[in-house]
């Protein structure tokens, strides 16, 4: 997508040929730096302090981390260590592990000397098909913002909660895709852009991301989307998700789960957009089975923002001697959501819809199923 | 309560004897200051500005800039002009409304050389009673608190939203006075505290009266409640109320529907703390009866925290050509209400629980029912 005019994508091999370019996500929106990675821990870092975020881009990141442990030394120990070192870094984001075991699996098949090539054509066809992907998901879910602006014939209020815009991906993103396809279409949308605290990637990407391409947008603060719908000025909600159960669980950035019941309390259609790589095939119950990243108190303590004088500076927002706690993401059940944007179309949130768009999954979850005691999570509570 | 071992309220007479002293609590928790107010525009800058806050704070700090008004001018005129001047400082408080009518009553009843002295110690029964109310609130809450620490036999946890704390009243708070007589009971508690964007009440306030006085807590963004109460991590949502209506809908800070919802999903009691001036029986519908004030914008752009060198320092969060909304209340149905928690007893949010506890109440609600039409927003959606 554009920044000034000028395209870009979120991270790119540098013109030096082997270090990888991205960009540094922790200074918008108030900055716009680029840095450049040249070892694996580097990569590591990158995603661990959130310069790069969003399920994807963290999967390509990774991918290039592997291409940089590689370009060092292309080993079979190296290429071991480095999954290890890049798995560390998100333990909630599956497409991260899916793309270093896809990596791994094609570097340890061949020999040494034919790695680094191949590394760093793998890892841009990875970055390729991510766009091909989100492009896919941009025209699935431009149906529904179409379908809600004929029946309308308004505005089409859009609600999305954090940043699965074309930042959290190598470009389009995922839920923003259908909304930037609408609005170069002529489709009239305005989106409710939730600020998304501790670390504001509403706030400070979304909204930046939206003004940079011209769609109109308006930020507000996380309590405010419940108050909304039930005033009804919010047509759709629309958020991206950083793993997918095989029953249509879906864990994404702390809040959601409001969000989602405010949308069925009123009624609202609460979609999910997500690529096939974020589908964690093999656990079923997000409640139970999904570790919930626990960050830094830092973050929600302390929180980073513009001076008048244009200069970037951290402040302190708790009291000294009260503590807190910084959980990551939450689970909004398959109960509560609408329907799934897949690269392969929309499905309901449950087994049936997934595997009607996945039907090679069907043999694989029939065998695990047969091997794990049943608990359907959707007669919880 | 007490503010480093020393007893404070939060509005007192000066000791000059007609002033009026009040903390500034938009400098909490980073400094604590007090300032004096000597007119009635001070009084009504105060309220706007939030320097107090609160539903309670706000009808008592308006109840003295009634007698500022009169200090300087006794007239009915005077009166009068203070009364709208006050009642156009926050739209959604009723409490405000009520301070106010009940002051101009008493005085325009009385001649004006009566005024100043029956002003001042009007103001300060009102601000007994509010004292005494909260007493009672604490009272009737620590048994719900009592009864969960009986059956769990370990820390109740309570999950509170805003400040409904001492600072929000003259003194003991609304849904914090239960903690407070808990904790000083003897029985285990901890308090999440939701940090409550925009204006951080939570992380400002709540957090620094509980810790002022010792009862453990951690403050969480306001997104996380959710996951809190799917991990069963709350045993109890505890809030206070800028209005309610008389079949029990409550309007308070934005956000509070969210977590009510929650508690709902996750079948945990939501009960909210109210003295009976926030009771509005003029009206039954929140969602449809209750004006949202809409606040600046400049709360949602910008934030102030503290430097590392313990500067007060205002930070742009938001990007310079977003644009931002600012709603302060949402309204919280009834029928997610466990109970209301009043002064005289807790009753089901509802108006048959309501007229059981101010049976007073039962020949007006009548006679207003039958001039009306009849809708039940418990039908709605």
């Amino acid at each position: 997508m554009n920044i000034g005019n000028k395209p870009y994508r979120t991270i790119w091999k540098s013109s030096d040929g082997w270090s990888v370019t991205i960009i540094d996500q922790t200074k918008l929106p108030h900055l716009f730096e680029t840095t450049r990675l040249t070892t694996v821990e580097e990569a590591a870092s990158a995603i661990k302090a959130m310069l790069v975020r969003g399920a994807p881009l963290i999967g390509a990141t990774a991918a290039y981390g592997m291409c940089l442990a590689v370009h060092e030394n292309p080993s079979d120990n190296s290429i071991k260590q480095a999954g290890d070192l890049l798995i560390n870094t998100r333990p909630t984001a599956v497409n991260l592990r899916w793309a270093i075991e896809a990596m791994k699996n094609k570097l340890l098949a061949i020999s040494p000397e034919a790695r680094e090539a191949t590394a760093y054509s793998y890892a841009e066809t990875l970055c390729e098909e991510d766009v091909e992907i989100n492009r896919s998901i941009g025209e699935n879910g431009l149906k529904l913002i179409q379908e809600i602006a004929t029946s309308k014939d308004k505005t089409v209020e859009i609600l999305t909660h954090c940043n699965a815009g074309w930042l959290a991906t190598v470009d389009y993103g995922t839920a923003l895709a259908p909304i930037y396809k609408a609005h170069d279409a002529g489709i009239p949308v305005h989106v409710w852009v939730d600020e998304t605290r501790p670390r504001n990637q509403g706030a400070s990407l979304t909204a930046w991301e939206l003004a940079q391409h011209g769609v109109p947008h308006t930020v507000i603060v996380d309590n405010a989307g419940g108050h909304l719908m039930q005033m009804r000025q919010v047509d759709l909600c629309l958020v991206g998700t950083d793993r997918t159960t095989s029953e249509g669980d879906v864990c994404n950035k702390i809040g959601t789960y409001l969000k989602a019941l405010a949308a069925h309390d009123n009624n609202i259609p609460f979609y999910v957009a997500l690529p096939y790589p974020t589908i964690d095939w093999s656990i079923r119950n997000g409640i139970t089975e999904i570790p919930i990243e626990v960050r830094e108190e830092s973050e929600v303590t302390h929180i980073t923002g513009c001076t008048a004088e244009g200069i970037l500076q951290t402040i302190r927002l708790t009291p000294e001697n009260s503590p807190t706690a910084n959980y990551a993401f939450d689970i909004t059940p398959a109960r509560l959501i609408t329907g799934l944007i897949t690269e392969r179309g929309i499905c309901p949130a449950s087994r049936e819809g997934l595997l009607k768009l996945y039907p090679e999954r069907t043999s694989v979850l029939t065998i695990e199923a047969e091997s794990r005691p049943l608990h359907d999570h959707r007669n919880w509570n």
